[in-house]
């Protein structure tokens, strides 16, 4: 693998599947967006990720194909064994169909894990040697670099810190997991604690009204509303990091998604909190950041593994 | 390294430092135990380890030592940090002197580490890809195998299962960390749950008189007390270890110390409760099995370590 060697990336999500031509950490083409909803599951959208692809391989000298899926693949062979949220996903052999259609090597990789690969080869990861990367919107994700290479566990499932639970007599998860930390911090749960806070204060404010970057703003003119629910917040993130650190002791830990672009309203009291609750060797080498690629990350990541595959 | 290679494997404890001549998964000459206080920290105990290994030398074609301490060590240097609870072991080059003392080559690794390893290596961990070793006693202690090898983190501390909270707003742990594991499942606090149930159904029962084999005992007879610790120590436990799971989705979990030998009494709710809070991917290939060596895993596991490290 070469720094010039380009890839095609695919960020395939439940709503869109953005794709471009990359080169180390730059989207040197970006294509025009499909919706995932207009093509009927695998069977209608590999042909036409085919067609695009040879298309692109025409003006470019493509070495690799990497795409990132919502859901657990086995990235030795591309299969991806469903994607919860996509329809007619069951069971396919994406990497075998799009290798076949296309003549170029094919990984097929969780999205999580080539968001965290992409943060890792060319963003705020740069140069740890075990990390954790974690995103917070609606649902919290999460994947890890130990030893300097993406860990993808046993039945490539591992770092779903999102299902780790923070308490376990607290709310109930998606799979029977009381406590379930994206059940604390997740977009949703946020705005509906703001919205009750502020009602509690005689102020008639929405949830809706209260996504991850109103609320910052909130907070930073000391909105005291704002200023509670961030310090709950960070106080739930905290203590679900801080099992991640006592168990895997990083050097770094990557925070992604809309609330990690609220800046030092969460940064500064997550690492105050986290530093308070983990012994001296597992905080003095530690690096809490803010993810350097925002929508980028899927389609970068998932060339970047790719690349990274190649002999 | 030869499966017939021997090596001199060194359990430190607070205590006792036990230590004898291993072959594989044998002790095949355990010498007498020496009473840790007896010594005036590293400076008095390792010249004795010393005359020990070269006397042993004389009998046996030792290759390598390896000596297991509760704390922080380097295991690339042998240098140990800090051991909390023993006195006169703050920054020793304990890996130096041993090897300048006896001309062998010598790894000096965290006590949890080379328990892990023993069980990895010869016992009930064998052929684990990914692995979550704990062991429950007064502390928790525990220790990883990530992709076939021993994970120590980027600080050496990695594995420490007991600090991780599985309640944010619960018991304090010894480092500011609410909600520690090992305040809601080591012995004295199971004891003490069991006192205080006796004491609420009008029994006179001490804590002193309920460690794990009593207990255990008691729950097969059906005694309603130690049926209901049991329940809610299995609950607490599960909690932790779905967590772990969560995150790094190993295929083995293997739980050592006093309460392991519980036997059924723990081992079937605990799986059973991981089972239900953790998804398909996370459980199907997982297997949760009690420690195979008890009392000898240190020593067999600080040798084992130790010739894997040779070239």
């Amino acid at each position: 693998m070469n720094k010039n060697d380009l890839a095609i990336g695919i960020d395939m999500g439940g709503t869109t599947v953005k794709y471009g031509v990359v080169r180390g950490h730059e989207i040197i083409h970006e294509c025009e967006a499909l919706e995932t909803k207009r093509f009927d599951g695998a069977k209608e959208l590999l042909p036409k990720l085919i067609e695009e692809i040879n298309a692109l391989q025409k003006q470019w000298p493509i070495r690799a194909v990497g795409m990132g899926v919502p859901g657990f693949t086995d990235i030795r062979t591309g299969y991806v064994h469903e994607l919860t949220n996509v329809p007619g996903w069951l069971r396919v052999k994406a990497g075998v169909v799009l290798t076949k259609g296309t003549g170029l090597p094919v990984t097929v990789e969780n999205d999580a894990n080539a968001m965290c690969y992409a943060e890792w080869a060319h963003g705020a990861g740069k140069g740890a040697e075990n990390m954790i990367a974690v995103t917070l919107g609606t649902g919290v994700g999460g994947a890890l670099v130990i030893n300097g290479q993406l860990y993808r566990g046993s039945a490539f499932g591992a770092g779903e810190i999102g299902q780790m639970s923070i308490d376990y007599r607290g709310v109930m998860g998606e799979h029977g997991n009381a406590g379930a930390l994206e059940k604390y911090v997740g977009n949703r749960e946020t705005a509906a604690r703001a919205a009750a806070l502020y009602r509690k204060a005689g102020q008639k404010v929405k949830a809706e009204e209260c996504p991850p970057h109103v609320l910052a703003a909130a907070a930073r003119k000391g909105d005291p509303v704002a200023v509670a629910v961030w310090d709950e917040f960070t106080t739930r993130l905290a203590a679900g990091l801080s099992a991640c650190v006592w168990l895997l002791n990083p050097d770094r830990i990557v925070v992604g998604g809309g609330v990690a672009r609220a800046g030092s309203i969460v940064f500064e009291p997550l690492r105050r909190k986290i530093r308070e609750q983990v012994a001296e060797p597992f905080h003095k080498q530690l690096k809490i950041v803010p993810a350097k690629f925002s929508n980028d990350a899927g389609i970068i990541g998932a060339a970047a593994v790719a690349l990274s595959r190649l002999p």
